[in-house]
């Protein structure tokens, strides 16, 4: 018996690659924990018989329903797509309309405890803004503002962002200590649960080579304040050494104080393979990928599965308490 | 006969790996151009014995004198250091001073127009602060404040920064139309006399996803103009992408605003073989290597030339016109 427990995945905007890398995530043997597909699960089948993956589809109603039976794919399937909606590589107001829902019911999964992570599909910002009439569209409603992190993983760099999608000057002004130091307790009681006994956090320098006020003044002393509560970080310490490090291995994660500090680290080092979780909806692991639907590429059956791996991957082994995968 | 003018590199602190790695440089038959060494001779003589390189000394007092003759250095020594003042690894004021006295004569052959490129060895902050009772040492002597613009290389990933160490809220300070536009003018030229026959430089974003008053009111009509020139630049492009970009050959230089911004890219990307040139200096290039004086390991024969390398190569191909060096 598997002692991972069940996850949940949503297949992505059928019109573009999320069901075709999925199922090659699936497939590949990589994910080491029972998977619950959410989608359409017609759209399963066919990208069962595209990417010739030894799989059977059994649709179901409902968490209980599904067995993960060897060679058998549970989809919970609530409906409501045609046939019609769906077109690879064309924008479909139904299909943004059904990533909402799966991704709707994937979050009450999490909620009422049923499974301890949940994968998101690459869905079309376009589909759902169509869908919605929302401009924000689908970021806005990932994430109550203030309270949720961006933890971006691609292998042994690990990144977690105070600020996100702010500008430069508002973001000096987020850089405060408490700021710093509610993340650091965050990020350590989250590499704790995900069964790193003693995480050791690496927190970015501000200012070029930690010469500056923030650096003085808010960082220096959220790191003091963390160790003297038993956290296990380190810092500041100057960005432009700090990523480096952690892809050595010195670290296991980096606090990063802005979107760009940790993304170009990331997308720089290495640009397949990354997953982010974002922080903030515990205990559950709430995981995406970096990349998009792909239009261009909907159907051919030649998508990456790369990122939607590492994504289900890490979701299993985190949410199990067994710490990152290691690298093969 | 080649067809590279000769250029002219010191040997950096004799107490640190500056003379072995630049001799290994030399017998590596990497650097396709002469080079006239500047230091002092006895410590070039010992250092090729400890390496080994099939080379002799050839002290020389002055430019003209140089011969460049195969299987030969020619070292223009100034005289002034005794065997006494040198020991491996240890901080010594008398080196301090003599090479900052060698960095005058390489700068005076530039300026002289004799050479068209000058390659610094590796210093010691303390010793020449030791030497001098300079503070802010080294680095303020070699930069004249606002007009000179660091040029990070690491194989097909160039950088030049628009701002270096300054605070990241008087940099946002500093990211303005003209500042912009007028590095985008000496970069081209650089490139342009480099052998980069058209060009193309990607200019980062500063702010996420390139959406921020700077972005839109300072750096898009910056660029906007340089094409208005017939500058081949692109952007703002998103700072998280516009680096990997340009390790896959799309841009031959990016342009970054802040010190970290490009230093995450080079620093985390590739940590060895970096050099630097900084740019302000023309016509003559004015090289230098990121790495210091590693005194934990000098004299012991162990230190990796692969960053002093690049330095020469580039320096001779880059001086002639012949654009940069390829990677093997």
């Amino acid at each position: 018996m598997s002692t991972f427990p069940p996850i949940a995945a949503t297949i992505g905007d059928p019109c573009g690659i999320g069901p075709e890398v999925v199922i090659k995530a699936l497939a590949s043997g990589a994910v080491p924990a029972p998977v619950l597909l959410i989608g359409d699960a017609e759209v399963v089948r066919r990208t069962i018989a595209l990417t010739g993956a030894h799989l059977t589809v059994r649709a179901v109603q409902s968490f209980e329903a599904a067995q993960f039976a060897p060679g058998t794919v549970d989809v919970l399937d609530p409906g409501g797509l045609e046939a019609r909606d769906i077109t690879p590589g064309k924008v479909s107001p139904a299909c943004g309309r059904a990533t909402i829902r799966w991704w709707e019911i994937a979050t009450e999964l999490a909620e009422a405890k049923k499974v301890p992570a949940i994968v998101k599909g690459p869905t079309n910002g376009e589909a759902i803004r169509l869908a919605t009439g929302d401009q924000a569209g689908d970021q806005a409603r990932a994430a109550p503002a203030g309270k949720t992190f961006l933890f971006l993983i691609t292998g042994p760099l690990r990144v977690v962002h105070l600020t996100d999608h702010i500008t430069m000057r508002e973001m000096l002004d987020h850089v405060r200590m408490h700021n710093v130091l509610e993340l650091l307790r965050l990020t350590h009681a989250s590499l704790r649960r995900w069964g790193i006994r003693e995480p050791h956090i690496g927190v970015a320098g501000l200012n070029p080579h930690c010469y500056g006020p923030e650096d003085e003044q808010e960082i220096a002393p959220a790191v003091r304040q963390a160790q003297a509560e038993g956290i296990r970080a380190s810092g500041p310490v100057a960005a432009d050494s700090l990523f480096r490090l952690c892809t050595e291995g010195q670290y296991d994660c980096a606090l990063a104080h802005y979107h760009d500090q940790g993304h170009i680290a990331v997308k720089t080092w290495r640009f397949s393979g990354n997953c982010a979780i974002s922080l903030g909806y515990e205990p559950y692991i709430r995981m995406s990928v970096a990349h998009g639907t792909a239009f261009d590429i909907a159907g051919k059956g030649i998508a990456d599965p790369l990122a939607l791996t590492a994504a289900l991957r890490t979701s299993a082994m985190l949410s199990a308490g067994k710490g990152f995968p290691k690298e093969g």
